[in-house]
């Protein structure tokens, strides 16, 4: 009977976030309603103007407040090169990476017929034409080596390759400064099976 | 380049929430864009509601949205009885607990003059006001065990006694169904020296 049903319905409302069950629900509402309500203020009107504004970009289908986003506009990107990725965050990795200089497209998930996400729910159809606009020469799969994300890396190897589309795939092996000691004996596995001449 | 201005403003802004940092926020905002944009929309509506809503109740000092809370204005409650909590996740507590049923008076905070908090920070002059209002008879002192804890209890405790105002603590010692052999020594000690007849 103490807790008012404004203060009830925002408890409620941050459950949505990821990983926020009702405990930490509850210690977010109290903490912005007892220290930081200009904080709360600032949320709720970013939440309101990123779900108005933001969309997918129409060619690497990743978020962006135009039609098509900033990186594909871009006239210093290599647009002979396609790298498939599963989320915006991945993109964003790449990117600090900054080993890469061409162009994208984001899944904004990954194949897992348990979750009922299929080929449909990734976009291949739209990966399969940009993949075969003319332009691109090799399509570079860089989804996680997860279980699920190899086998969405396989199912696009093979939908491209019955195209005859260049394929690639992200290397695996130790990481970088890392030692054999201390790495776990299925990457080194893979290390050594994907060794290459030097 | 490739996040755009609302997004990103989304994400800085959810860094407001207690234990977000840059990475959750990001995880968070990419969420909500993608896969539940009606939960970004009714928490935004939720947080501007509770901002406008949500105040201190005169009494109590808990979240409220009417000058006296609904528990504070209740007639089932002992108003003989004042409990001190922390915060209004603690006073839950206590009336999850269903072992209590007079008032409550919370601090919001604790005594903690590392970080600047002192006695007025936690309205001291209110609950001294509230305990000596000629009809609670026992102020029982239910900050938490910790160090801040403790020392605030103490502090109240000796404000209230120069007043000559009953004061109690709730007690330490084993969990119920704790066993001797799983509990630490402290607690152990505690259990020891606040034993009592039977």
């Amino acid at each position: 009977m103490n807790t008012p049903s404004s203060l009830e319905e925002l408890i409620e409302s941050l459950r949505c976030l990821p990983g926020v069950g009702p405990k930490s629900a509850q210690r977010m509402a109290y903490h912005l309603l007892q220290r930081d309500q200009r904080g709360a203020t600032r949320l709720a009107a970013a939440l309101s103007r990123a779900v108005e504004l933001i969309r997918h970009c129409q060619k690497c289908n990743s978020f962006t407040e135009h039609d098509v986003c900033a990186l594909c506009r871009s006239v210093k990107r290599d647009a002979s090169m396609l790298c498939v990725v599963e989320t915006p965050a991945d993109l964003l990795m790449m990117e600090q990476a900054q080993c890469y200089h061409g162009l994208y497209f984001v899944l904004m998930g990954r194949l897992s017929p348990l979750d009922g996400i299929g080929p449909k729910d990734i976009h291949l159809d739209r990966l399969l034409q940009r993949a075969t606009d003319g332009i691109v020469t090799e399509t570079i799969l860089a989804t996680n080596f997860t279980v699920e994300g190899e086998a969405t890396s396989h199912y696009i190897a093979e939908l491209l390759r019955t195209r005859g589309i260049r394929t690639t795939r992200i290397a695996r092996g130790l990481p970088v400064g890392g030692e054999l000691e201390h790495v776990d004996s299925g990457t080194l596995a893979q290390a050594v099976i994907e060794r290459h001449a030097v």
